[in-house]
């Protein structure tokens, strides 16, 4: 297994940033340079490589001609200034585990009853294009592929733009999903704490982003007598504060909220802004808790947009639903991880992942390794190597026993 | 006076805007285009047009050899969609008076004791570079060349390069001034409800500007425990809250706050900001004021940065002090509206002009006409054909009897 720590060396070097992280949002530079780096490697170790309208990259081993497909993976654009973990840990463990696998049934030692494919999910992230798990969700039929491609950074430049400079987009349709494996860091302190080192995630939470539009009136920061003012960064400042508080109404750890992303017009130091455009994220475990919170907010949102005299309207609202994964799926990771001496903790996850997404078509399994202090989307953002090591044993187990039909989750599909 | 509104109406069409204003941010090419018009109409009547190191466009008319300047002007550049008034109007209005004196020089109805010359002065908004009022700062020595000239813009272009990039900058190292007057819209209300054409400004309110850095740690929006974040938008949000409520504590109007320009690091939907930059403005009428505000500013910062767990650091701080413009000024331009029949009613400015630099350094005299609506830095901003014609009137009889040596005002420099 040294050779997957030598690749994910390599592969950390793409984007790489002086904090330690890695900065390769979806169809950069960077990921693009990550993405052809993965498909050389796909190709150099025998799998068949094809892209797909949205550049989802796909690199397939067929073991069983005509059997339907056993497929792993997660994704290898990060945020701005991010950790090298996060999806890219993903993508190159399911590569080596597939690889792994392939070598196994090569040598007689695991008999197929499907196919083998990974994949590397377009922009997951949704830092400079929203929204996030782009890939997964167009490829499930979440997404239609028109809007996707064309969706726009704040730039002006269209999906389809960007991954055409890449040369990255092409005409794959797919292959029929039997299961979905995806390994990924726990982005939370769960099994840090726990000292486990394996977490079959059991629950997603739910999550709504809500994207706002606050409006005003541009006049001279100074002149403008304050009773006149409609001030838009003022109304939107308020808006932050009160998604932020909104989780004093709640247990503790039992609603997330938090905005992060905020665009002014004209943001200039001396012309009040017109007008603010913000997104705002609000997570909980289940639904109901989701639904006061958001009632709650719509209050405040009225009582700002009057006292503050600004208008504010809500213009997209993008939404996946909490449920939890396959006990079948769970079953398998623990028996695997526990034949490893791997100790594990049943987590939920709060991210989404492009396991959230082929969840609600196929049967997925989603499993963490940890993360250090919980951190990420930060250069920080550290999983140990001997956590790398352990999930991909895991990830190679599951897979070779997917693939030999061992388990009956992949039936159900 | 017709040629002045026809020359109004060909100089708005530089930078204009869809909503009837204009947009032309220092040293972009709408200030360049604007800037070469100017020069040509000033060569074409037969000003000497010089330019200095900072980008201040000077035109002369030598009357007197050897003898101090009556100067007078304002500033070309706007804010982002701005009116077509604010600044354009003084230096057309300048440039006009200067030539109706000049040509009753030559008809010997004026006999001149002083030269006389018109400026526009480069950058007054500040909202591509800070700080604002910067072509006069640098000319009166309030701001150094050099500091100016390395300051950059958020993309990271500074003035020197913006400014070589419309052929801006020159030689030219200035004139002794006796007198410098400027006339400009009055961005407020008071002369609109008064019903007064003219107002001579007789204080200047004191301003800081307060640029300041929050920071906090990049996290997942999403996955990160609550307690664990350190939200630099959140921090951000309540600074922005605190100084709009600082005003509740003081008498309406008496002071006048607030934040209209903020940077975020990275500005991701999912990625919890790590940094924002942003600049609060405070002013009031008098120093007590403003410094009590300040002070009540401190101390929510220390609150803010313990709740919410960011550091908060006070970057810069740019003043101008308030205080009264001469006496002598005041009663001239006073007389020359009666004698016009224009009424008039003494005024403060909250906005910083360049007179408000000027006023440092040479006898300096400032007067409004009015805005419709006290609206400014907007695209609806407005002042009728009539109060235009009516300041360039009284500018006209001001310039001619400071250039007579009529008034003991510039006698002081």
């Amino acid at each position: 297994m040294s050779g997957f720590l030598e690749d994910f060396r390599i592969m950390s070097t793409f984007g790489a940033t002086a904090g330690g992280g890695v900065d390769r949002q979806a169809a950069t530079t960077a990921d693009g340079e990550t993405r052809a780096w993965f498909q050389g490697w796909l190709a150099a170790h025998g799998f068949t490589v094809e892209i797909d309208g949205i550049g989802n990259i796909f690199g397939m081993r067929e073991l069983v001609p005509g059997a339907p497909w056993i497929l792993a993976g997660s994704h290898l654009d990060s945020q701005p200034l991010a950790g090298r973990f996060d999806g890219a840990y993903g993508v190159l463990a399911a590569a080596h585990a597939a690889q792994s696998v392939s070598e196994a049934v090569a040598a007689g030692d695991v008999v197929p009853r499907y196919n083998i494919a990974v994949v590397d999910w377009f922009n997951e992230e949704g830092s400079r294009f929203k929204p996030s798990m782009m890939g997964s969700a167009v490829y499930t039929g979440l997404l239609p592929l028109d809007e996707a491609l064309g969706t726009t950074d704040p730039a002006g430049t269209s999906v389809a733009a960007a991954l055409d400079a890449i040369d990255g987009r092409g005409g794959f349709t797919g292959i029929p999903v039997a299961a979905y494996v995806e390994i990924h860091v726990e982005q939370g302190r769960a099994l840090e704490e726990a000292g486990a080192v394996i977490g079959p995630v059991a629950d997603t939470w739910t999550a709504r982003k809500i994207e706002l539009i606050v409006r005003g009136e541009q006049a001279h920061t100074g002149a403008a007598q304050m009773r006149d003012r409609r001030d838009a960064l003022y109304g939107a400042a308020r808006v932050v504060v009160a998604v932020r508080d909104l989780i004093d109404a709640f247990e503790a750890e039992q609603l997330h909220t938090a905005v992060s992303e905020l665009h002014l017009e004209p943001n200039s130091p001396v012309a009040i802004a017109r007008e603010v455009r913000l997104l705002a994220d609000v997570r909980a475990p289940d639904r109901g808790i989701l639904d006061d919170a958001v009632t709650r907010l719509q209050g405040e949102l009225e009582v700002i947009a009057e006292s503050a005299r600004v208008d504010i309207e809500i213009e997209r609202v993008v939404e996946w639903s909490s449920g939890p994964f396959d006990e079948r799926g769970l079953a398998l990771i623990e028996e695997i991880a526990a034949a490893h001496g791997h100790a594990t903790l049943r987590v939920p996850t709060v991210a989404g992942h492009d396991a959230t997404n082929m969840k609600e078509r196929v049967p997925t399994l989603l499993m963490f390794v940890p993360s250090v202090d919980g951190l990420s989307h930060n250069e920080r953002e550290l999983t140990s190597d001997a956590d790398m090591l352990a999930g991909l044993e895991v990830l190679s187990g599951v897979l070779s026993r997917l693939i030999a039909g061992e388990s009956t989750i992949a039936e159900a599909s």
